[in-house]
């Protein structure tokens, strides 16, 4: 009897935890819906900012602007982490065009890719060599390839349903591109955009030549994937269609920066530290809204749904705002970096940076007893329809932080839409929905207060 | 062993059909993310036809072109269905203003609600009641209301994930609101439009008069969010602000329209019939991209996608495209009254009519066997991100068909975004991803083809 007692006492004592998150998640998804921040705050970065490429005066403002606005959320500590940070600058204009025969030209939207060098002043034209892959190059040799543009147009995979994987299948021919055709004597590069849908918008994105020495270094550039369709159609009809392009890009000397952090210091274990960020960083096309001005907006509200729907964090929950996720990651190796210098105890990190759209669930970069302690949390979630609990991936500024005591989480939206405005000029404010930036908060602020309640393994 | 030997039978028999399963679902995906014809069908709908109320032009523009569309699928039959439809025409220009003091007046944007009488040819002008329901009537009587427009003001609830409860509890404003304040003398009536976000768009959607004589039908109309915002705050600054508005809406006699079907029979069970299908009408404002034009062109790509897929239905499979949902039901009731005088058997209707956006899951009105049945196909969704499936509801034009034997279904696809754009202006094409629309279409194929593989209880 004594031990059935324990177990009905067991069983009663769950139900009633259980009963109290399911509640303290409603309060945290109704302060979100009802009373969220985070769109407010974007429109402003958007809207009022703009674009915040590393190094540039839109960066610093956004730094300022955040930096304020969580010095008037009244948390316990809010500070500047300075870190040094790469400065590189598109410059305008950028031009491009098709030339089927002498004179015949159709002029195309193009933007360098972030880190590329120059063209010449006057501007680069050659014949157009298009492959689907970097793996083509070696067969087709120095012969097929010097002096040429190299037309990397392998688009992203339409069959795949988590469209990050499709980017990843991509990625590497802006990412690479450019060193992997150089070393067969390519004079510059064009890449598809990594994009899944038919539009006009060139995506820039980072690239690098890693220790290729800088007198050998070829321009690199994306068009958009009608751009790119048009382009591998003409080539059918005419092998001999030349492309031009001039870009004026520039490499300046690292410049101070910072992220940007603010605290709510734990009530019970201050020495465990939770943190949840973005990157404020963006690229310079569009405003940056989905990447990544939703995940500093929602991380911020995070701290502030948490406060507003009575809940004090035991532990130690910071918010950070990471500099130079988009070329560099400085930021998040300079925090992990400062983190260990200071022999700090980090327990949780949980970034977002997948866009501002419907949350789906999260991804988790975890041990076996951690993840299975996760998953008995699934349930609570199932009411706000956020279902995916997956293994695997965070996000790339708290990368840094991975050792074996840490739960690295990532936030994942809906991600049919991301690639659409990702890296371009249409990742704009106006596609962003209110209600969907704030279930993200909400689901971020309530996986954040089960981690604090119950800590990790 | 002879039991051990049976058991391990059937469970590597369960495992083989769990995988032919897979298989089928991931051609189905395959086939709608690659070669899916919905979007193209939708792009024509929505930008070469237009909204297609019940009766005008653009609803027999719509008919003639899906049926075409459908012959050229070379489907075993194709045919259109007779049915009598209400005719209403909003009439322009349609004008409002609010005047705090005589002559100082705020334009504001307005739409006539579906089905609403006109106001007098010079239009009407009053002192305005702001309530937050019908409920208030009573209460207030005829002092206050004769004579006023009433202004009925309670939004959407915020805290509702599912943002068609949050319609539900506010529609009986829109549908029944002009009645009953008319019973109190009221002149007029002005509705917040059925939208969470603040803009600009006033939302349409049918209103009812019932048998309320004609002669004491009072006009209603909807105004945008933000309208209703400025409205409710201009009200408490001066409460003698009038308002006025002027619409020339007209009831015509009823005109014929069509259902239109088309049809795979059965390879074995052609008498047991499914249905796959949404309604061809829409409001007038739009170009009803997502109510239904989506609904309909996925619908259609069910039947396409399970031909292009390898997959031949065993039971009679149709497409219905269901004649004016939105002010009337007429299509469905007819679809529903000749299966009956026809003695059909039908076994599963499925509907799309709330947007197309991601599916998340879906819900069904069916026997406890069938639910049960069904949620054990849940985990065949899961790598597609479906995830929800709930009991209850499925979809307005089917509803007709109920009955003990049948299941009844809706897609649910995320629903954060619809009412933003729910019979207003902005149900416009571009506002429709194609990849979402194309995974709404695989998840209904999906369903449609287990239902047929393993018949229903």
């Amino acid at each position: 009897m004594k031990k059935l007692a324990f177990i009905l006492l067991l069983i009663s004592g769950l139900a009633r935890a259980q009963n109290e998150d399911d509640k303290q998640l409603k309060a945290i998804f109704d302060t979100a819906l009802t009373e969220g921040m985070a769109y407010e705050w974007l429109n402003h970065l958007s809207n009022q900012i703009g674009g915040r490429l590393s190094g540039s005066v839109q960066a610093e403002m956004a730094v300022d602007y955040t930096k304020a606005q969580l010095d008037a959320l009244g948390l316990d500590k809010v500070w500047l982490q300075p870190v040094m940070v790469p400065k590189w600058v598109r410059g305008v204009p950028e031009f491009a065009y098709m030339e089927t025969s002498p004179g015949v030209t159709t002029n195309m939207d193009i933007c360098a890719l972030g880190g590329s060098v120059s063209t010449p002043l006057g501007g680069l034209k050659a014949n157009v060599l298009e492959v689907q892959g970097i793996e083509e190059l070696e067969a087709l040799g120095k012969e097929k390839i010097a002096g040429k543009i190299v037309f990397f147009n392998r688009p992203m995979n339409a069959k795949l349903i988590n469209t990050f994987k499709a980017y990843s299948g991509c990625v590497d021919q802006r990412a690479v591109g450019a060193t992997e055709a150089g070393k067969y004597g390519a004079v510059g590069v064009i890449v598809r955009s990594m994009n899944l849908r038919l539009d006009d918008y060139p995506h820039t994105g980072n690239m690098r030549y890693g220790d290729e020495p800088v007198n050998e270094r070829i321009p690199a550039a994306a068009i958009s994937t009608n751009g790119a369709e048009l382009l591998s159609t003409t080539l059918k009809l005419n092998p001999d269609t030349q492309f031009y392009f001039k870009q004026n890009c520039k490499q300046f000397d690292d410049v101070k920066s910072f992220n940007v952090i603010g605290e709510i210091t734990g009530s019970e274990y201050p020495d465990e530290i939770m943190i949840v960020g973005g990157h404020l960083d963006s690229w310079d096309l569009g405003d940056g809204s989905h990447d990544d001005g939703a995940g500093c907006v929602q991380s911020m509200d995070v701290l502030r749904i948490l406060q507003k729907s009575g809940y004090r964090p035991k532990r130690t929950l910071r918010v950070v705002l990471f500099m130079n996720e988009e070329n560099g990651l400085r930021g998040g190796r300079e925090y992990a970096k400062v983190a260990k210098a200071n022999n700090e105890k980090h327990v949780f990190a949980l970034e977002s940076d997948a866009g501002g759209f419907s949350p789906r669930g999260f991804s988790f970069d975890a041990s076996d007893a951690n993840f299975e302690k996760v998953a008995r949390w699934k349930k609570l979630f199932e009411p706000y329809l956020v279902h995916s609990f997956t293994k695997g991936g965070s996000g790339a500024d708290i990368g840094p932080l991975k050792d074996e005591g840490i739960v690295l989480a990532g936030l994942r939206p809906d991600s049919q839409r991301y690639f659409d405005h990702h890296h371009a000029a249409n990742d704009t404010f106006e596609h962003v929905n209110k209600r969907e930036l704030e279930l993200g908060a909400a689901a971020m602020a309530s996986l954040v207060f089960l981690f604090d309640k119950y800590g990790v393994e």
